[in-house]
């Protein structure tokens, strides 16, 4: 069996084809009404959020745990136990629990080495904290376009960029109109579908890029055998309420490098110099260790993983099931040899659908059904609209065609 | 009545003085058994931590209640009414709850618009996360001494220094040596005491500095009727694990300034400009707000906070008594107008000691007592040994003498 294969036997599940369906732009005319009916017969009428957790197992017993055992801070047996549970899971060799998704990548840039007024490569489509991170570690998002086929990074384009606008020049990928060195790039498995990693690894080892994979969406996504963040040599994970699991606010770092690891937690605990009393820093690190507290409740969600996984994948069958008999629209599934978590699922509208984006966002949720497209492409954001950026056709196009549907995974057995 | 005794009426307590006793360095020999068997008729034998938090209240009740609501992450009823909270007890018109202490510093300091490459005066007495937030905003801090009198920041020592190594340039003041901007000042409520804020003030104003209060120690400490954190433009609370109250990580902004609560408020969500689905963000934004499952325990342990306030000036009272006989030590008390939240309590040892601070904390540690020094003086921390520094021998001299004392509020009922 080769990787992927083994992969999918350990955990008893078939792969999904890239699409529900051929879509056919010479399909009936569309009403919007027959799009709204189909999301609403797996969302059920009204008040379903996007993304709702669901507490069913050990979090109640664990939070009180943690408050009986006094240790609800930076330090603590949950903190511990939920990250060698991670480590578990994703088969990561060391994995560092942090306040958030944001600050993990800001740690994981400078813990990399990215200096400030360098620029760091970043997908025009990801949520806008990808971008931030650079921002906070000094740096500047450069954003690039994303392939139609994974909604991620696009290595191809990235290497047809970087050859027309960048040089090396003392052993530095410098960019020829800012003059800044180009240091870092930031794969980011877009709404849970792997991003192609392979490709990304070619582009930075060729160009003399480090590797930080936004992992952000995609706890329990793999490419072959290999758990999403752990392709490249450092990968972020959110715990944030409206991902797969919670802890409130939280995520982690995984590598199998254990030094970078040591280094991450020393900066991750204000680079506190081991001593029995004295307090010496030796520099300047960053309050950013997950507290105890929040830890009890990931490792009650950790519990029930396997089956929010099962339940996603169930989840998009319904919708491919309740949108069959519409040939102007298409589920977004698996790309071959990868597996998504389907953190949120994906309706993609023919490019010549009748009905737009916006009316299938406006209608819905004049129904109170919670829909949502993907992010504006960040090299639009007001935040980040002064940065450098390759052409987006891409990006524009998806954003211009992609509605993410109600995902909470009690929907699955509804 | 004055502001002052108003707050002592309105919180029916009396004020402690400044030192428990005076010293008298002509004073009996001292033996180190007596100073650790005095820490030991309060501390209990063995296993004191140094401030361990109680959940003797709705704690559970509220972590369960939050876990039910599906609320758990940055959006939830527990962090609008543990904000709502705060500004009840403190008296702040606007209250930001965040991540933790140190962001909550970084984020002020933004939002005041200290910049990139600017030097910030910070007291060389303090948690190394107040020279870390200078630091994270991309300035420098630029540390001066400390007062004999409050441990915090000296107003006059800082006068004196600035006049003799800084001139006033094009509306700034600048740093002759450096050449940099200084644009603030972070005064810090050591230990909970309050610093001299109206002689802070006076000299920011004389030399047009901002003033950010460094309230992390001091929930429940006032200077006249004004509590700390609110004598200023901005203050910052924490709720580490070993604070007075806690919410695993957390901290939060207080003012009286609703355009600066707004901004901070927005920074701290990711500055995402309203829209009912589309994601633009007009800055560059962070992701520090507080998540509702740790303001569900922060609520819980606002109700308890009078108590534990109690509590803190009762264990104060303890320690007199079992320092009575020993006249070359006092117990750290109360300035004259101000209260303390006596958040550690700390004992100081006179300048002719026979015995040295490292003796007791050696000899308290080796007997499973946890008691600690000052921190090691900011200037002196390998990760800010490079950053300027004025003449710090007061803040040396405490450092020498202080030794920090078992504070869990527990104590005080034992």
């Amino acid at each position: 069996m080769n990787g992927f294969a083994t992969t999918l036997a350990a955990l008893a599940i078939n792969p999904i084809p890239m699409w529900s369906k051929q879509m056919d732009p010479r399909a009936d005319a569309q009403d919007i009404e027959s799009i709204l009916s189909a999301i609403r017969s797996v969302s059920g009428d009204g008040t379903a959020g996007l993304h709702e957790p669901v507490f069913a197992g050990n979090e109640r017993a664990y939070l009180v745990d943690c408050l009986d055992s006094g240790f609800v801070s930076s330090v603590g047996e949950y903190v511990t136990q939920f990250e060698s549970e991670l480590a578990k899971f994703t088969g990561a060799s060391h994995v560092v629990a942090v306040t958030n998704g944001t600050n993990a990548l800001h740690l994981s840039l400078v813990a990399l080495g990215v200096k400030p007024g360098q620029e760091v490569l970043v997908p025009a489509i990801s949520f806008v904290a990808t971008a931030n991170a650079v921002a906070h570690a000094g740096a500047v998002p450069h954003f690039v376009d994303v392939s139609t086929e994974t909604w991620g990074l696009d290595p191809q384009a990235v290497r047809t960029y970087l050859s027309a606008i960048a040089v090396q020049r003392d052993g530095n990928l410098v960019n020829r109109e800012t003059g800044r060195t180009i240091s870092a790039i930031v794969p980011m498995h877009t709404l849970g579908h792997p991003v192609d990693m392979t490709g990304v690894i070619e582009v930075a080892q060729d160009f003399g890029l480090k590797v930080l994979e936004d992992a952000a969406e995609s706890l329990g996504s793999y490419i072959g055998d290999i758990h999403t963040g752990l392709v490249g040599r450092l990968g972020v994970l959110s715990f944030n309420g409206n991902k797969t699991i919670t802890t409130g606010g939280g995520g982690a770092i995984l590598t199998h490098d254990a030094e970078l690891a040591h280094r991450i937690k020393h900066l991750s605990t204000t680079a506190k110099s081991p001593h029995r009393f004295e307090f010496d820093h030796d520099e300047i690190g960053y309050n950013y260790r997950m507290p105890n507290i929040n830890a009890a409740l990931g490792v009650a969600q950790m519990e029930q993983l396997p089956g929010i996984l099962a339940n996603q994948r169930k989840l998009y069958r319904k919708y491919v099931q309740a949108f069959r008999t519409d040939h102007r629209v298409s589920m977004r599934g698996e790309q071959a040899g990868t597996l998504s978590n389907f953190w949120l699922q994906a309706l993609l509208l023919d490019s010549q659908s009748q009905v737009s984006r916006n009316d299938v966002i406006e209608g819905a949720l004049a129904q109170n059904i919670t829909v949502r497209p993907l992010w504006k492409p960040l090299n639009t954001v007001a935040a980040h609209y002064s940065s450098p950026s390759a052409p987006t056709p891409v990006a524009q196009d998806l954003y211009e065609r992609v509605v993410c549907l109600p995902s909470s995974v009690s929907l699955a057995s509804k």
